[in-house]
């Protein structure tokens, strides 16, 4: 008897791209197709390309065999409604019924889910979360976000809205962040927020010492900062790069001991671009958040790299279905 | 028909008295019996004193009647072994099975929770919280603690010790909180901290200053200062009084915008002694509350005093039974 091999389509909604791909039920990734996305020119043509990369994919593919489509979507996500609400980065998008739309081309079932969820969804399932019932996924990019893996299952919070770890004030007096509160961890190094708190420091060093590498890679030009140049000076030797580092590990160390006091929870998968950081700036975050969580929860605490990087997303989404 | 009137029997552990009460299935006490407990004598003594308060309560009431023996403990407590660990203020105290010490001198089912999710169940079903599904209770008191209400359920944690709010800090550089962090919230507005912090407070005046009546309240010794003095000294129209009790409400605020990113609830319940605060401590709360936490979460947002006062862990306790 030939056994047929099922699948699901995952879709990927980011404010840059929009990666859909033909995911197996061990999370193997079978086909992909990555579009740029129209962010800026309102829900219909973002629909549009999300509808052009499924039925491209379907297309590909036998489409009997497919079991449905899951979409990781930015923003406050109404899992039951299937609404995606006020997504950060895309132009002219109030609440738009994403399922309904999608369910329009197709008759396969639809399920939508929250960016960040469906990341630490596929962690759990296939990635570093694989071995640990409850676990805080994570992101560290451009901001800071994260969901919360209960028993081996998402938590999405009583309005969808859950795991805002980003938004943990780790200084009541600390520097504004974009949500309006003050000293949020996301405002301290998040993409934009690091590569500025650099900048502040290079500029605040004496004009006698010697110049950072940073300033170096940069051309001069410290608008050209990230996260990226920093680790590169860092690793070519570079103490205040190494320092920045360092003290990001170490502050997101702080948000992440109150977070885990709350939830008594004692493992952390880091994903999003930054957590491919230096070890070091692992051991800084372990430190610091090791001294600072009630001393029961310390012994068993363990901060682990997250393993489906870029895919964890279509690869999250998909298992929606599954 | 003659229908039976059923009660459950419920036990709130404290370090200080052990309460014991009779509670329908409404939450009415129906007789209760409280003693103070002897702490520093170790476990076979507090068991003993547990037993002694049970069976006086049974001897009062018809036994066939009752369903269960609920109790409220201090400490981690891990539900399903029925064990109550290292609660503070309780001398000789590793990992006690308190449970099964308890199901030795009678057939009833017997059931063990913490002390703060206890009360926090107990004004979820009969108190302050009967009207919202997902709640935060807050115990402000010599500590700062509390539960986490979830579709109108406790949500305990992976190894029960979730809900440690008091343990979220607010400072990264903050003042050093007992349990090795600092910033804790609790290391501003627990009882002794906000006592030493008024203490410090007043030590920094001018000495031409008019003196503060909190000064008159102790007849000028500063050890015998506490929150009820304080608030009565702002009562009187004291401005330090007041500024220190608004002060504690902001920073509180602080902490609860945090907790309530990343649980995506909108709604407090304040128990705990202090938590009798005049209504400016309520009002300098939410302003801070609604100001800090993230914008779509704001509208929804409310403050309420709990119901149950001192007899919430034992209606709680009671109500693990029914």
């Amino acid at each position: 008897m030939k056994r047929t091999k099922t699948f699901a389509i995952g879709v990927d909604l980011g404010g840059t791209s929009i990666k859909t791909g033909v995911v197996d039920k061990k999370g193997k990734i079978l086909d992909q197709i990555t579009v740029d996305s129209k962010a800026s020119k309102g829900p219909p043509a973002v629909i549009q390309q999300i509808i052009f990369t499924i039925q491209h994919m379907l297309g590909r593919h036998k489409e009997a065999e497919c079991k449905g489509i899951g979409i990781g979507a930015p923003g406050v996500v109404s899992v039951e409604e299937g609404l995606v609400k006020h997504p950060p980065n895309f132009a002219k998008w109030g609440e738009v019924p994403l399922a309904k739309a999608i369910r329009k081309i197709t008759d396969l079932p639809v399920f939508l889910e929250n960016d960040a969820n469906v990341a630490a969804i596929a962690e759990a399932k296939f990635g570093a979360g694989a071995d640990y019932k409850h676990f805080l996924f994570v992101i560290w990019g451009s901001g800071v976000g994260g969901g919360i893996i209960l028993d081996k299952k998402i938590y999405q919070g009583p309005y969808g809205g859950a795991g805002e770890i980003g938004h943990v004030s780790i200084d009541y007096n600390g520097p504004l962040c974009n949500c309006g509160n003050r000293g949020c961890i996301e405002a301290y190094i998040g993409q934009r927020y690091l590569s500025q708190r650099t900048k502040d420091i290079l500029h605040s060093q004496p004009h006698n010492a010697k110049p950072s590498k940073i300033i170096e890679f940069v051309e001069g030009n410290l608008k050209k900062i990230d996260p990226y140049i920093i680790s590169m000076a860092a690793e070519q030797g570079d103490h205040i790069a190494r320092e920045i580092l360092e003290d990001a590990g170490k502050l997101l160390g702080c948000a992440l001991a109150s977070v885990l006091n709350v939830l008594d929870i004692r493992v952390v998968v880091m994903g999003g671009g930054i957590s491919a950081a230096p070890q070091y700036v692992y051991a800084a975050m372990e430190t610091s958040l090791r001294s600072r969580i009630l001393k029961p929860n310390r012994a068993a605490i363990r901060i682990v790299r997250a393993k489906l990087g870029n895919s964890a997303g279509m690869i999250g989404a998909a298992s929606l279905v599954m």
